[in-house]
């Protein structure tokens, strides 16, 4: 096949229509897994698959999968993809760059007027983000076995609504088999959403593996007292607790190194009055390493610290692994070959372990999997001044479209 | 005046009313000020005022004075109360106890055919928790002209109503004079709230001093980002540096002594999701000591770490002080007086300080004001578990009695 030059234009255009559908004032957006405002993403995408001539199906979980027919529809195509559900105050990249590129990839094929051996996929999976509803990459793990069906449409959200049941508000879900198609390859753009990249004036990141993940919810039970006159060593104060595991998990962290990562990022206190003891904590931990090992021994670690400083402010310990994924290294060959076309145009590159989940990573277990990611400008993502410069975002597209055009031949 | 004894059954039986009018389930009262609960048990306490013959008067910012004319009218009164709001998961003894109890002693010196010289007065304050409006002990800050009418009307609890709007709709707040009569003296009963006189078998604690108070509330800024790709070298995490201001206080209260006391009772984190590192903490602080120098010393060692701690995260802080009373000590004749009748009963009795804070404290700017402290078990209080023996509530009920008394002759 000769070369195919995408459009930047058309790229751009896509984008910043895309962004409108969930906006929020003053920038970034939210579309939240199965809201409103999902749907309306939903249908953009899908009209635009549709205005390219690919033949959309559906499955019961509510992921899309554009196909464009290569030559020899007998053998399995090549999928891009990611994802256009957000956080709550998300910003305009995250998930859907890949999704609109791979549209872009696509055109820029048909335009060209060669057709590839294998067919080619354009797809979006429902709630990667996990932000509404968990475990988070639900989508692709339903598309590829590793979570039922039944169990998905199950999970609820804070304010009880199921899955199902907003599928169906929705209208959403087709009839599409489950577990879905194995591709030949699964490519995913990304933004970083880190620093790294931009530090360095990196262009491109070459993703060879995805940290490990361990998400718990913890609850801590104290007592309530009176703020004035509980002494100091007699109080059970599980806010006290609280804030001495999330300063011991930033210690622990520290100390295994720099790639390991911990973060605590849910926080509930009770009864949450300025004048009273606090009895109860509710807060959730992440951990993150790209070393299964790694991120074993510091569950452990971690979780001896919590109970030592529980038990020393007489607080009861409750505790719940959310979601556990093990580290995911990507296809060699897919790398490599992901880092021999960036050099062909000229672009920096480096390889990197992915500090977020992502689809791809749920993909490696049926595929060969891997990821191409972008700068984010001043590492900033989950955020609604999340941004890549244009140059970056058009190089990473070209770079799909070269990887997923060999991939296809 | 002949000795005159207080009844139990009586004291009991009022208690034991009083604490179905705003009962939770499985426990405790909410009668937060100016609601609902709270204007049932206002009607009840004057209900009860009327049935003793009680001269009934009310002023604009709701407190309720009952009086019992003595010998010599022109003489000023002898005072007892305290106050009958409660926190939003509140006991059933804190504030009441010392409002039911000065009926009983009203009804013992009926009964008793006595007439003292001076009148008896009972009385309840507004909003003496500060739960819901801010400050506490608003209702006896206005009665004796510490805080303007105007100002306290204003205040507005979280929801944005107003003590003026919510008086208004109860159809609360008389015409009685503001600032209000000083009285010759004022005695509170109260429960400890503490475990000291549990502890030491002790019945009656003869308050010499209440703590100052400094409440501040700090708000973080950090900035938000994914928690799995965001370096731990590059955060600005809010709920982190909160954390470390709660670990921090406790040292430093603890580096301060014995009867300095810390809490951080209110803790907001946002956007409150798992994966992503909190941009924003909204937390309290509540300090007290009962020596002004330590209180002082303590608030600028404090603000200093919290600065530094902000600044290592690169975190924006914004403070604001909320409430700051200096410690206050009580009339040392009046002291020596309860500590005597508690000798005269045979009541094992010890000298301490109070560590929350009381309408007593607030009257003795302008009178001679004292306290008398029971055992409160195992020292909960702001607690649906909160609870006195009832020897101790008899003993505490009778000792009142008598210091009033003495005091009234």
């Amino acid at each position: 096949m000769d070369d195919v030059l995408i459009s930047s234009e058309r790229l751009f255009q896509r984008l910043s229509e895309f962004e409108k559908i969930g906006a929020l004032p003053g920038g970034g957006v939210c579309r939240l897994a199965l809201s409103d405002e999902d749907k309306a993403g939903r249908d953009q995408v899908k009209a635009w698959m549709i205005e390219l001539g690919m033949v959309v199906r559906e499955d019961a979980i509510g992921n899309v999968v554009g196909r464009l027919e290569g030559q020899e529809p007998e053998l399995a195509p090549v999928m891009m993809g990611s994802h256009i559900d957000t956080v709550a105050t998300g910003g305009v990249l995250d998930g859907n760059l890949g999704v609109l590129a791979g549209l872009e990839v696509v055109q820029a094929c048909l335009e060209s007027g060669q057709k590839p051996r294998r067919g080619l996929e354009v797809c979006f999976f429902s709630n990667e983000e996990g932000s509404r509803f968990q475990p988070d990459m639900m989508g692709s793990l339903v598309y590829t076995g590793a979570l039922s069906l039944d169990e998905a449409l199950g999970k609820v959200d804070a304010d009880g609504m199921s899955v199902r049941q907003e599928l169906e508000r929705l209208g959403l879900g087709g009839t599409h088999a489950l577990p879905g198609l194995k591709p030949h390859a699964f490519v995913e753009l990304h933004i970083e959403q880190g620093p790294l990249l931009e530090n360095e004036g990196t262009t491109v990141g070459v993703v060879t593996a995805v940290q490990g993940i361990s998400w718990h919810r913890l609850v801590l039970h104290g007592q309530s007292n009176h703020a004035g006159t509980a002494p100091m060593a007699l109080r059970r104060d599980a806010g006290f607790v609280a804030s001495q595991i999330n300063v011991a998990l930033r210690e622990l962290v520290l100390e295994m190194g720099n790639e390991m990562v911990g973060t605590v990022g849910e926080f509930k206190i009770r009864p949450n009055l300025v004048n009273v003891v606090p009895n109860r904590v509710e807060m959730t931990i992440d951990l993150r390493s790209p070393v299964e090992a790694t991120l074993s021994l510091t569950e452990d670690r971690f979780m001896a610290t919590v109970e030592a400083l529980c038990a020393a402010e007489n607080v009861q310990l409750e505790r719940e692994q959310l979601v556990r994924l093990e580290p995911v290294i990507f296809d060699a060959t897919l790398v490599s070959l992901v880092e021999t076309l960036a050099a062909a145009r000229g672009l920096s590159h480096r390889r990197m372990v992915s500090g977020a989940g992502h689809d791809a990573q749920i993909f490696a277990a049926i595929a060969p999997a891997c990821m191409i990611f972008v700068p984010s400008i001043g590492g900033i993502s989950h955020n609604v001044q999340e941004a890549t410069e244009a140059a970056d975002l058009i190089a990473g597209c070209q770079l799909l479209s070269d990887v997923v055009l060999r991939l296809a031949r």
